[in-house]
């Protein structure tokens, strides 16, 4: 049996994808794969993720330059979410997150309310030129 | 603005959630919340989810006893993922996994299929009793 059919992709043929970084084992991002998507991740040792809004692949880091080298990819014990240990190239600290933080998950739940916490490192203007 | 309208709810109404052991950076398990959850586990300092299988709200923990105590909680750059930072109580160390594994990603990717690396911390039917 094929290791992309032991996945159970979801009505829309997708699987959730948590990317964390492997030196510093924070979790950066969130995105999601279809078939494809992850059959190119292990071919090419780089996350391509399926854009849900653009409804393509997407080669993360395409653009930016801050592309994701996999060194490891999980599987969870109900088959259905995939968990990658990356590195984030292009710039250090690593940038993972389009408003030009490290991580998507910059904001932190306080009294009652949402507050970013973690700084821009990067303009995402000149990210995205 | 209330902190949970500002989620983005999925159409089922529902949130993505990854749970992050703060002691080790172990990402531990990925479930979902509704709005409820996500207001109980904020309440109670615990982790609290929408079983989507069950279709009730599930406190991590109440059979096993493998609560999960939260510390922190953040929210992605698109306002529909969910991170929370926890302990995972009952057991040293943690078990988050329902197979008595210490996280539930313990499949990886190993040539061409998926491994079961890590080691059955406490019989399930110990566990489930």
């Amino acid at each position: 049996m094929d290791w992309l059919d032991q996945i159970k992709w979801d009505a829309d043929g997708l699987v959730p994808v948590i990317a964390q970084e492997r030196s510093s084992g924070d979790v950066m991002m969130f995105a999601w794969m279809n078939r494809e998507a992850l059959a190119r991740t292990a071919e090419l040792g780089e996350a391509v993720y399926w854009s849900r809004s653009r409804q393509k692949l997407w080669h993360k880091g395409e653009e930016s330059g801050h592309k994701q080298t996999v060194h490891e990819m999980r599987l969870d014990c109900d088959n259905d979410v995939v968990l990658l240990r990356i590195t984030q190239q292009g710039h250090e600290p690593g940038i993972a997150c389009h408003t030009g933080r490290h991580s998507c998950f910059f904001q932190r739940y306080e009294n009652g309310d949402w507050q970013a916490v973690d700084p821009v490192l990067k303009d995402p203007e000149s990210i995205y030129k």
